[in-house]
């Protein structure tokens, strides 16, 4: 009963086999590989238009880069409070940017608004030299809330974007899992909606190491290889990135990992609506967030049972844990995990 | 006949079988692995002592995080002019230090010595409070050159550094090709000669994207785990580079892959002594540069044979070529390499 | 009728003039001048400690500087959200710390208190490797809302600060204001209560352009020397900064141009109390923020009053506009202010 | 006899005066005074086109704000090994720039060639993704060995910038002493010889603290007001240093003090035909390299004189000293030092 990351699952055999079978003689290096180049056509049909392609090792990686892209040092980005870019990569994304700015904004449940970029963007004009004036807004998706922006709320954020002058970047390390909920396309949940660059997630859906950040607007790439190369992370055998990404990307792979893990977190939504014990958030992808007695965590906890706590949750008066799914959850693992929560 | 690069090779069938292997349901993510733990236990015995070791997945990355957390920003790093880390990683060191510069001095054969140093660090007392004072020094180990310092070198610089309060800094991309050409201990070529911090590269000699950062002073390794993170290099999925590391010095698979490899450069380089070619640097490690007329260049590549131009060779007037071999160059390849070479 | 900003105001007269005596022949640059190590003495008077004190033109590199050498980089600074630093240096502080970041606090008075501090970085370390942690709180004194820190309150925070391992900070862009509102020595509201670093604000109080990074531990001051020449605020002919902060602190007139500006300020918080306009912060320095209609608001500016409107204070349903006096207000400019105020 | 720097001398007394003249009451701060506004007309006029101008404080700040906006991190600036940014400013262009390198060029007498600008670009191409690449060239004017560019020089350089899609700055420190030595125009030593920004010094020929960036083409100065004002060097109180400008260019200041300067450099040059003492570099402007024996140079500082010594001059057997003149370097100094330099 392993709730505790997505990045707590192994490597779908799909992927392994991939890389084995990229294990050639002699390969040209730093990207100049076959196996590079069919994964841009791949990922070019999958989401219906040109575009330029980078694959990376880590998600980390995948939305600093993209945002020093974007973003001048000493301009901004506007993103949720909540945001992984915000609270959880150590500082990369100003490390990468030079020092430019997070502009934060609340959000309760993960999403930003259009009104809330138009207001942030007001607040910086106002500050004139003295502010750093916001060049970029990154969505989450699905969100650290595990709530999805449908394509008609992105689309939103895009108008006001071109609005405003300000490119839109789509931090999709659960890319698969909002897409999946929603039913929609690719390109409809991307591009078509403003959206100017996706960190498109692997990792954490079945890959070993792989993420693909991919420009729609191939104009807004310029510099992008130079990052990555003085980030280090331009791998010398870029061949075994891209097999993972390939083998992703092939036959649905991708969506089927993703679909596992949601309906894996659908089934304990479902099954934890029991008294006392509240799921806060909508249950969009693979991540729930459960609130309930300190004592029922800890029989859950002595249960065998791996999760993590959530400190200081907004206006919540009980304790509150994270439990995320993957493609490798069980029914079996639910079922436990429902049996030891219904447990008077 | 592929004498491009070592990066061109693939990974060791023991390293990707490690790999497969380590790919078991859930678990701790982030380095708290037990893979990552039994490294760092293989890695002290190897070089007999404790030390502070961590996985990444690429060399510049390896280089310029050690460099990072030895080095403030406003000081600076003397290396060769002809360091990797000074020509060949796109400002990564500058990057991740913060604008730190690089000292170049001038090296024939890709060593410095210690009255370089001794120079460099009076030099730069001189300028006072203009000019950046150096902190540590990188030396690559093999150089760049295909030169090899054998310990008594590296001791010489480490007593100056000490001398000087510098740290020391071992690019060690090749450093398995050193140990094996001197055959002495990896502790006697590292820190029982004074390197503090050593890049130990693995993916030239059949890793897929794995190296470690070695600090035999752990004192020195304050803030790397936090720059390692917020430059994207801190895998959720640790295990992997750990496995491939692990793999790579169980039962000397390391040395016997750098022996492999040294063992063809020897053999291009006897065969090579022939009327009009010239070896112009001791073959040390697995890289050779050979000097030629323009005609006999062409015809190895015409003959297929793929390798790399050196051009603005100090004092060479002939055209220059450089040969990578590695742990998968064949007999027939170095001699069929060897035969288009002996051609009138 | 200008009350826009301190920094409207021209040069105390005592200041020019010390610039002008200052100006004999050939004088040691970089601040090997006599002008230069007297003010030191008079600042390690004044303060009653020993101290370290680098003089810079602004108050942004003051602020800069101090933190960039109290914070490294893959860290961050605790603020309140309406810090100088955090929304009008034009991101300055990530700037010179390379990226480190600001933790910003709500405050509606400007103040922090000692359990904001504790439950940040309690929030920090939960977050582990993944979120930045903090090294130095900064406060501002006097407060962006004019606001003060009593020498009680400091020292909490201090005592906070030194059982969290974190280094103090205040930036005193207005310290004199503050320090002759709560009538205690510059020792009790700096060192004796916990800061470790000043940013010794003189411009805005009559300086031409003259500041002090002072630290009261001079171990904190490693590296700052270098750090202000490499960020361009090394004057050569120190000896014209130097020679304004030493008239600035010779027979008490920063005190002196401190206490008019707030008795303007008082005067002008005192007539203000009148029907439909409320001042709404405390008024203890030199900075009011007053709210009223904006029927009256157009009256003022009609009446030829100048000063800036308050976008979004939250919770406030009138307009705001914020009014700063300085110490050439006269008694003049505050009736007439008052009575087009007191205009029906 | 002062001859250790041209800034240790003090300020003109015209710009003292128009410092005092600018101290009325209550202007706007920022920049947005008619004082600033002014000085752009000025300058404007004696460079005979439209430009756009910055004033800052120091000179480092100048030439590090100025890089800074024309190249992106991931490139390099091309300058001469003994340049001032690369050599006496702590790394302030790298800091400013981001991590971007200088790649170094030699140089005998301070001035840079047409071909080793193409060689240079050649070697970068050839590096590839691995090399930075080039983004712009900086030469001084007057040069750190006192030697001047002609306006044909500068245009050869300029046409082989303009080819290779390279910006041309101009650290101008000394510009007043090269404008005269050569009797050309402003305009015709810079734009009109291909110069795009121009660290315009006053600090060194008599001002306080004071120089410009110019960017001849304003399209080139995007983000410089943002990096101006992260990095500290907006000034609220900017009338005091386009107060100084304006001065400095009004009735041919500049002009004369270069004047003045460069004569007392001849007279040295001219007095010191002496056996056993050498000018080692043509006496072009403000300065003299001047190689005799050691007993000479402690002579000379026995007898009051006052300059540095310059170490490791390549091929030159005695040791050098350097000699600064200012517009203050009067006839019975320079006369007093001859006659201890000829004393046997």
């Amino acid at each position: 009963m392993n709730f505790a990351s997505d990045n707590t699952a192994p490597v779908s055999p799909e992927i392994l086999r991939a890389i084995t079978d990229a294990n050639s003689s002699h390969v040209a290096s730093y990207g100049a590989d076959p196996l590079t180049a069919l994964l841009k056509e791949r990922a070019s049909e999958i989401f219906e238009t040109d575009l330029a392609l980078y694959p990376v090792a880590t998600g980390t990686a995948a939305n600093a880069l993209a945002l020093a892209t974007l973003v001048k040092p000493y301009n901004a980005v506007i993103c949720a409070d909540e945001a992984h870019i915000a609270t959880d990569e150590c500082g990369a994304p100003e490390f990468f940017m030079g020092g430019a700015k997070l502009l934060t904004l609340p959000s309760a449940d993960g999403r930003l608004t259009p009104m809330q970029i138009e207001a942030a963007v007001a607040r910086a004009i106002d500050g004139g030299i003295h502010h750093v004036q916001p060049e970029a807004v990154s969505i989450t998706q699905a969100t650290e809330w595990g709530t999805v922006y449908d394509a008609d709320a992105v689309a939103a954020l895009g108008a006001v974007c071109r609005r405003r002058g300000l490119a839109l970047h789509m931090d999709g390390a659960r890319f698969a899992n909002a897409l999946v909920h929603l039913g929609c396309t690719p390109a409809e949940l991307t591009w078509k909606a403003g959206v100017d660059v996706l960190s498109f997630g692997a990792t954490k859906n079945g890959a070993l190491a792989a993420e693909a950040v991919i420009f729609f607007n191939p104009a807004f790439a310029a510099g992008f290889e130079r990052r990555r190369k003085r980030a280090g992370h331009l791998w010398s055998k870029m061949r075994y990135i891209s097999a993972q990404l390939g083998a992703y990307l092939q036959d649905g792979l991708w969506l089927a990992n993703a679909r596992a893990a949601n309906r894996a977190a659908s089934r304990l939504a479902d099954g934890l609506r029991i008294p006392g014990v509240r799921v806060i958030q909508p249950v969009q992808a693979n991540e729930l967030f459960v609130a309930m007695p300190e004592e029922k965590i800890e029989a859950l906890e002595a249960g065998g049972a791996h999760f993590y706590r959530w400190i200081d949750v907004a206006g919540e008066p009980l304790p509150v844990i994270r439990l995320v799914t993957s493609f490798v959850t069980t029914d079996a693992e639910v079922d436990d995990f429902l049996a030891l929560a219904a447990a008077p």
